[in-house]
């Protein structure tokens, strides 16, 4: 595919049309994915999830700046959930981000989660392999943490940032569980506001009485990212969990567990697809779905039929895409 | 089945009895479910959602006395996420609830979202229809609305009350989109705090704003839940939303609807169990998994693989249980 060949030789403009195929679910997809295959696997990526209002922007902005002095390449995926109880991020904090809009080394892409029901949309996984192909170092994914994007978002990256704020200290308390599965790294963000050493050490106590899966320690580093401060030690303590998880065998055990999650959900994307093709074009079917609207027959029954007639045909039909 | 017999002659414990087995998701379910089928579809539901902290509880305690002064039988369903930035639902709450605890009219169960990351649990249906074949009239459904909980509750419940209060003012700006598909009412609760009149006064105006699907335009309602303020109006205004859906029609396409979706969802899940069984007892597939955790193989080859195997033996193999 040529467009894939001029990605990965380093232009820019097929990056984007790649990224804009992956992202509207394109049958070339496979073919793309396929192409990029052999050259996966380099890039780090680094996840920051947490409320809204939190400086995820301005902490990304920062961050990036601090890799770029590294000479490092940095990809930043900007996910905006559509969550009516979140809030999503405002279009101003990409502003922000401008400082690096002309920067050759860095690339920035702004995804929506509409459609994907509040979840990480299953493309952005596509995004940073794209990203990891065209030879970026870094990735940074950028959400705002509403119901499950937050797990997801743990089961895509690296390392998980957690950005919180001073004013987060009474929610605390009761979203303790959740918080302490996902963060790697807690960053107590805006802590020139009142009631960050408070935070820092509720973090504290949280942590001390969670039992770890493995032995990493989050750490909590307060950051005031609008004016550059702990920006430094917040980027070591991101390559110090990047070198832990190396060293431990952890890096490794996560990428076979997302390469298998990720071919499970294909294989099951394909059968559904699949399968409503059966339940259009079946006469049978399409009667018992009839039956089912209509409160005719209880839906138990109404599987174990579909059950049979997809196993009598022997196979299920072909479509044309692949997920 | 002879629990299923003596809950629908209305004994109490069988049906708590019966609602554990299917929040377990024995295999006892798709007997129970067969069972109790022809009594369905009696019972009303309405909806409870929102952020943390807008009253949610002691609006659906205040309702459940209307509905209870009417001689109506309630279930109420207390769904407590766990998702790690919503905060969950504060066992404080339910103890407001306590007035109806020793009501024989009234059901109260809680159940928690842990393990569904965020959404409704797929077992709520199942609890609401053993309610409903019990004989309740109105089943209440409550919960924090995050992530996607708060479109799964829209579409499993009659009728959907958003409740927000005074201080949500600042946070609406970004939430307009989502609050405008799932609210069939607003509540602006905790009212006699400053800033309800203007939070009211902005949803009107998202709501001349926002073009509705149909013809029901959703009421704002100020009520003080804790002082019994308002909460005679909310429940007319839920009434007539019961009867606009009815007479329009509405009513019965949701439930067709709501069928379909229930009954594809349970057939996804039966081919999924088939195949995660397949993917464990075929050698073929066994290594072929290795070789996609091990990087070997890009996924979408893979996927390809595992289809023909899939298809060349003719059928899945059978599981045991069914969804």
């Amino acid at each position: 595919m040529e467009l894939v060949e001029r990605m990965l030789s380093g232009a820019l403009q097929p990056l984007s049309r790649l990224i804009s195929l992956v992202e509207r679910g394109y049958p070339a997809v496979t073919e793309i994915m396929k192409g990029i295959y052999p050259r996966l696997g380099r890039a780090y990526s680094i996840g920051i999830t947490g409320p809204p209002g939190g400086g995820k922007s301005t902490l990304v902005d920062r961050l990036t700046a601090v890799a770029r002095s590294k000479g490092l390449s940095v990809g930043i995926i900007a996910v905006d959930p559509t969550s009516p109880f979140s809030g999503g991020a405002v279009l101003g904090d990409r502003i922000r981000m401008q400082q690096h809009y002309l920067d050759p080394g860095v690339f920035i892409r702004s995804m929506a989660t509409r459609g994907s029901r509040g979840g990480l949309p299953t493309t952005t996984r596509n995004v940073m392999k794209l990203l990891d192909a065209f030879g970026k170092d870094i990735i940074f994914v950028e959400t705002v943490g509403v119901g499950q994007t937050e797990l997801d978002i743990m089961e895509t990256v690296d390392t998980t940032l957690v950005a919180l704020v001073p004013e987060a200290g009474d929610a605390i308390q009761t979203m303790k569980a959740g918080l302490m599965e996902i963060a790697d790294i807690f960053v107590v963000n805006k802590a020139d506001r009142p009631g960050a050493d408070r935070l820092v050490v509720e973090l504290e106590s949280m942590l001390m009485l969670s039992p770890r899966m493995n032995q990493w320690q989050p750490p909590i580093l307060a950051t005031q990212a609008i004016n550059d401060v702990g920006i430094g030690e917040l980027y070591r303590e991101a390559k110090r969990h990047q070198e832990f998880l190396e060293s431990s065998g952890e890096l490794l055990r996560r990428r076979r567990q997302q390469r298998k999650e990720e071919f499970l959900h294909a294989v099951e994307h394909r059968l559904r697809n699949r399968l409503s093709l059966l339940m259009s074009e079946n006469e049978r079917l399409r009667s018992l779905l009839g039956q089912v609207e209509n409160g005719e027959i209880d839906p138990y029954s109404a599987v174990e039929i579909t059950e049979s007639e997809v196993l009598s045909r022997g196979r299920l039909p072909g479509v044309g895409q692949p997920p």
